[in-house]
């Protein structure tokens, strides 16, 4: 097998990903990766110059931030906006000539935020030009595990309609429920800035990364089950029964639209003091700062009904004592 | 599953290893890595400061290069002797207070060759005291995927045995014949300095360079078949039809004590110009420049018997034509 994977392979998440993606993607814009966090550091090591950065968007999966400092690259923080969409503004204002890409994750961990394709439209335009005003390009990196895990009928745009130097990197460990089996994929926009260069820069940087390749066998397997995936109602159900309990408790958050998470505002300001009220109840969370958003903490929802149900008295309790200033 | 492998599947590599290092592992000094290639990227990103030094024994694999590079490293080259041992002078010579590690790889690709006890425990010596000289720790990370792929009654000795501060590094790619499927580990000596910040260090790149844990699945597999490895008489078989084949034409070369590949003098002194020559008789190999040996060119037998038989002719007019000067 060549290192970037089987290519029947490549070819059949090639033809999912062209309706999609609403572009036609082909096996050869496309590497299979040891997951979503290889895809990430092959991606980072074959862009990345010493120095240059990569706009993280607050809150942020938090090892981002060591993916880019092994390959010498430096995280620029921005902040979403209140419903933790994309603030373009503040994503304008912060590109510089260092910028050699932007990171998004939509669905995302921790917000289940999705980001609607009108913003995606616009965050387009706002790269296109920065490109063009630093002569340089600058990429938009989308890495979407959760895409197949939403819920109410939303719909994740598809990146390569709305930017032309754009890579997605996913993985099958969330939509297949496949954790620990190391399988995902990247692939770039057919007609992204030096296309050949950059394929045979991943392709080197995949195996000299140690990767070499994504593991033989799950490829064959995934190859089988692109149209499938797990049972979403499931997630939404829990999603629900997980909802009802915070707002029953008075908490403040958004419902999410995909992936398995929820972002709630912690009752007092310090959430890591916040997280140990939570963990006296028995009530495991992670402190929003981990994020790069103090004041608040994540909550996972891919655990059975009754364990959720069950930290009902535990969410109410945890708020008596935060509001009490216990 | 914590990143560094299911416990259990530790326990049955750790089991294993105590008898052939002579010295007993447990689960807790050992992390399952996504392959050998894996697990020297994470020994590396662990260990290494930007600029130190890391040796290497000449022939050595070309890919150590680029992975020290990943992780600010420097490979300081020093050549083996001419039956491709151990030059200890040499080595001795070479350290200093930049050097971190030494890497060797026994049995050896290219060469074939088993570095002996005796060396080994002399380079050991080398290393104490080196280190108590320059004030740091020199690590011996042994790189050993061959180990059970050996002739004639070799045996390969444990480091654990020979030296305090070593690293083993391997993978099944080779004696159970997975390649593709990324599965190996990488085993600390139970007294190494600094032992737990080292596997913390350790367990911490596995992670943030994407590879997150060794697949799961293949994890479950080789736990079951860790006193198993190919027949080694097939390669046995190779290697005497190959050994044979290359005598009658008139080759100088060291009969290979491990692994599958044969390093033979080029009849001439430029290696890629010779490579040509034999490419013109459908033979492919790989010149010696690439493991930092000119001259030499390394064949592999891990192919069929009658593809081995089938080239026969092929070395001979290859010969021919370089002894002629054409």
């Amino acid at each position: 097998m060549p290192n970037n994977g089987y290519p029947w392979v490549r070819e059949a998440i090639a033809a999912r990903m062209s309706v999609e993606q609403g572009v036609t993607v082909t096996q050869a814009e496309m590497l299979l990766t040891c997951g979503a966090a290889g895809g990430l550091n092959v991606v980072f090591k074959a862009l990345l110059n010493p120095g240059e950065e990569v706009i993280l968007l607050a809150p942020y999966f938090v090892e981002y931030n060591f993916y880019l400092d092994n390959h010498g690259g430096v995280g620029r923080v921005v902040n979403t906006d209140q419903d933790f969409n994309l603030d373009l503004p503040a994503i304008a204002a912060a590109i510089s000539e260092k910028t050699k890409a932007i990171i998004i994750n939509s669905p995302n961990n921790p917000t289940g935020q999705i980001y609607p394709e009108e913003a995606l439209t616009a965050l387009g335009v706002i790269l296109e030009e920065a490109g063009k005003r630093f002569g340089s390009t600058i990429y938009l990196i989308a890495d979407e595990p959760y895409r197949k895990i939403i819920f109410d009928g939303n719909i994740v745009p598809g990146i390569f309609r709305t930017y032309r130097n754009s890579i997605v990197v996913s993985s099958y460990s969330k939509d297949l429920s496949l954790p620990g089996e190391r399988i995902g994929y990247l692939a770039v926009h057919p007609e992204i800035d030096d296309k050949t260069a950059l394929l045979d820069a991943m392709n080197l940087a995949n195996r000299i990364l140690g990767f070499v390749n994504a593991p033989a066998l799950m490829q064959r397997v995934v190859a089988e089950l692109q149209d499938v995936t797990v049972d979403t109602a499931i997630y939404a159900r829990r999603r629900e029964i997980f909802c009802s309990i915070l707002r029953d408790a008075g908490y403040t958050f958004l419902a999410p639209r995909g992936a398995f998470y929820i972002f709630p505002q912690a009752p007092i300001q310090d959430d890591v003091r916040f997280i140990a009220l939570l963990q006296e109840e028995k009530i495991l969370a992670v402190p929003g700062v981990g994020f790069g958003a103090p004041g608040y903490f994540r909550l996972a929802f891919c655990v059975g009904d009754e364990v959720i149900k069950r930290s009902a008295e535990g969410f109410r309790q945890a708020m008596r004592k935060a509001t009490a200033g216990i």
